[in-house]
């Protein structure tokens, strides 16, 4: 059961108006990666959770994204509010000036209607974790980003304020899935293929910008890790869930050759 | 530049086609989760992407998800053929049948349409690696619920090798996201406020299911956390962004009164 | 600010799952009419509301239908879960089953994902009341509908007092709106053209299903009412708000020619 | 069977194309609460409708939405045309200059597509027409508005006859109402749960802007109605369609102490 | 101006009601190839349009498209409406039985919202009429399929009436193409490169499920077409409107110099 | 199998940045008629068909597709770029300045998702390639707008190099459609009904803008042609897939007399 009271978790101040930065605020009330995907996300897999104390914790974030799209929402409207008059504020977002009268929509800064395909909800706790964390992180950049297009010393603060907590919510569930989750590379429990699940496919290659042919980092150069060379050109093809050979250039560079 | 060779990746073998487990196929070819969005969301990225090696690796990775996309497309396609005729069949997918006339389309199991809105794309490299993480792992859930409704040994095959591969690219992003990140609770560049960022609301309480009051984690029990207890009724309120005093709980668990 | 509490507005209890009824549920969890469309039509309502009684209504009620979104929520999660394992389940909801593990999403009963395109608000509070009231009929009849194709005691008793809420709801917006509105014609502050105002065009003629020619109602016989007869046919054309002289049939029914 | 005749219900008239302008004017032709929603809105009713006089007044209204769809799409298309030549005015809606060549299209000022989403259709019959009352009032602020912000004289002209005929149909479709209903708080054939329909659950408690706690008017002081004052605190729960006992505040204001 | 006249324009009857079938009518009625879709596409296209001529063609057609979605809508509710009552029923579209009441909604076979993504307006003529002519040719199959899966004969009839309008419709737009268009590979005023236009890229190279390694037909044997053989792997790469020098190879495997 | 070679198909070369003009260029990249739709209508369509030849060359044109995806990602990704930091610049797109912080996104120049709405797959081959025809000769127009809304000349060369293209393709497929079509008016395998199939409609009389009642042309004056003169009003009605004697005008012109 939920209960609301008529105070907002941060004090909105705005020293004046910016109907084109009211616009872009709405990308927290009613966008991709907003408050409301984040109260949604988290509290509908806390409907779906079993497990009790991340059930908890989902419903305690989940909660507190509630209450931060009011203060984002509030302080969207105050920014919003000439665009019920002015006709050059309105060319910012005539959406929300000639249907919404000047008021906030569930809608991002474009005027995209709010979808619940932004969501990622599995069931699966962690997994759900992991997106979360992605969520959050996606969130905090917004906010930064939003920070830095903004003049108005009232509505900055209350910006830092809501990116803080996007960065709290980061670190309670990158410690909730560490505490659920003994080893971060097994989802589910069905094991992967041995062999095929070490094999990096280099299915990109030629010079890039830079000049170099291929690059490489600890994803294609780790000790278990085989690359595969463009195996579209080698004609690489898997028939069973067992892999027939494949030629393969090992961990340390050496490559075979293919013909086409 | 991309070039298409006319083999599979997995040689698809299906021994008795399936129309119902066809359209739940649909999920990773049309779906939120699927090859497509796996495809556009990393190849995206890699077109934003200014560091020159997790560019090769987002095209690398990018690519083999459009070779998944022919494979699942191809899978798909062999199990939902046979709705083109069968009234019975029609009945799982009524638009694959009467309007795709038995072929795949860019639906989900539902029917609803693929979006962009299914991605996460922020330009951001180490928050849009999160994402990718987050994806993988959706991505491997969603085919190892596939197995399990799967009675076809040739297609359990195929399911099983697509399985596998997100789990390599789970791994390849993880190490990227090491490689580029030192900090993994640091998100772009503004700092935090300092206290708040490190405040646990406690914003869902009361009995749960299971009768006790309210659960705690590593999240809420760190050395460094402090919980505010039921922050709304606590009135609890910033106005700037460096908060006022709050009653708050520290973190070995003696709990302050709050009165409403 | 919200708080959640961990206990149900409604205690939950279902005898024996059933995942076609619980696919038809989501149309009150995720669907166009269901609660969190109705949470977030008058919370975001509430937002923009400058009248402080009637925000503080839209905020009581608003509120109130985040706990009914649990409820149905935890409602549907019920009768879904047996999704997870059972291939026939799946069937009646691949999506739920596949992508959600058999929990809840926020899609309506054919996996549309919810959209803000439902919502109905435009910061004008007359008109939205009337939207609000609308909706809650809408609501009622949904939640009747459920009821009579369900089973089950426990659902069926959950449901009952979730519709009983829709008309409690309808009744607090009526009040409302005739607490606000003098005169339930009047919208806006312009004045509509006269004449004009009091025409009613019969655009649909000839003789429908049962053989009469054209129906009457109190909204084309009314006093005040004359009617246009065909004004396509009649080539009825207004070149100014003062509209020129139309051939019209007066109230009583006796019509004049018009040819083509 | 439906016939056009080429004459537009209003003759347009627009002395200076404004593109900005032209832009909002989607928000009648393919936007939310403009003219195809209504068009559709009612017909589709309409051809649902078993009761034949309510039939005919849908159908009637709905085909005289037709009519101003083209006249509000002249109008648009007069306005937007500059857009396929002149970058400045390309800029104000790029998807009508360069996918569209300066033509209309079924999107709304935001560049939304149409989507029947925004229709509300039950099939009950005074669930309709209360869904209509509401859509004719939304239509009827948005023409407002748009008066508002226009400039030129013929166009204002054509709007001020679009916006009267909203009107028109409101009070047509209110008549309706009356007539089919006896009762406008009662909505379908199940009756809602005694007493529980008359508690007003105060679900938003606090000081509010003004400094007052809370707001009181006919919704919560009407002799019937009780007021359950902050239910998810005082842990308000139903187990049955007979409500348990609950603390609630009578009509006359003398509240109960709940403690959390 | 819009006139309705309370007829069919072909008589409905049905036999014995099929929820199954009505939810596949739907297609037509509100799915993306379907008589809402072709009415407005045409409709609209014809208020942008300039030639007062194929002006009367698109709105000819797209006021008979009115009266097909009047015909399909009708046929449809006529295998919908048990929908209401039965379980069983409801199971195969539970948005029209729960939402809808057994009406007919706006949406496809799947649930889908209809949505003006589906349709094709750019504002030049010669291009809106091939759309159109596609458009005809996919409706005409979607009714082909239809048919094939019904079984009741009244139903049959007047989906052959349907199918066979198509049919005239596609004859129609074709005829007005080669009258509006003197060489139907030009489109638009700017001119197509040289050379480059006459290049037929081999992008998809191998063996395909035939065992032939690549086909050939009018498109790649004409006598102005040459062939560049996979372009990635040549390296193929232009920079500016008049390419540089790229190695391709002919049909039979040896390559030949081809300077563009 | 799909492989990636890092270069450009064309190189491409931007002078000046212009986010204005990178807003609209997206419109190729995630709009309705750019290069992901075109890619992957061809490539879904390709894995659907079953005549080896057209399965060759959708996939031929569908990779293709995915290298021009690239080349106006990149070109668009250079115009957008200064949206990342420059407030005036972000105003044309707070999308991608806020929530991709500069880089591309699968979004059209409004804003809108990319959808598989677009897309028209219908698993019959000849009516597939009329879809791909129409599609190309709308991409071909959306290009020709683009360069002559554009300044810079490194952009125009690519944007002629591509719009180029497209004309090569509608050859392409309007060549295979000869090769696979005897006759372009036949769909599909059941016949049209005879007479009825040959009926022009005269649904939209009246003076049009010019002043002259009714237009003709080749669509309504062949010689099979007979002009049904305003059915609605003539009460044209069909009870069978045999039509009724209806009242009509041959093609000569001399029209017989309809009373309403």
């Amino acid at each position: 059961m939920y209960h609301h009271i008529k105070k907002l978790m941060f004090t909105v101040r705005v020293d004046k108006p910016d109907p084109r930065f009211g616009n872009m605020l709405l990308e927290q009330f009613g966008g991709a990666n907003g408050e409301l995907a984040a109260a949604m996300q988290y509290s509908i897999q806390g409907i779906n959770c079993d497990d009790q104390a991340c059930k908890d914790l989902l419903m305690d974030i989940g909660t507190e994204e509630l209450s931060h799209l009011e203060v984002i929402g509030t302080l969207a409207r105050m920014h919003l509010k000439p665009m019920k008059k002015d006709a050059d504020a309105a060319e910012h977002d005539p959406l929300i000036a000639i249907a919404g009268g000047g008021g906030v929509a569930l809608c991002n800064s474009m005027g995209a209607a709010w979808t619940s395909d932004y969501l990622k909800i599995t069931g699966e706790l962690d997994v759900d974790l992991r997106s979360n964390i992605a969520a959050e992180a996606r969130a905090k950049i917004v906010y930064e980003r939003l920070i830095n297009f903004c003049d108005d010393v009232g509505t900055k603060e209350a910006l830092q304020f809501l990116m803080t907590r996007e960065i709290t919510h980061l670190k309670a569930f990158s410690r909730a899935l560490d505490n659920v989750s003994s080893d971060l590379f097994t989802i589910g429990r069905i094991p992967p293929t041995p062999k095929i699940v070490d094999q990096y496919f280099n299915d990109s290659t030629g010079k890039g910008d830079n000049g170099e042919k291929d690059m490489s980092g600890p994803w294609n150069t780790a000790a278990e890790i085989t690359t595969v060379d463009a195996p579209a050109l080698a004609e690489y093809q898997v028939t069973s869930a067992t892999p027939k050979a494949a030629k393969i250039k090992d961990g340390n560079g050496s490559k075979q050759k293919h013909t086409m």
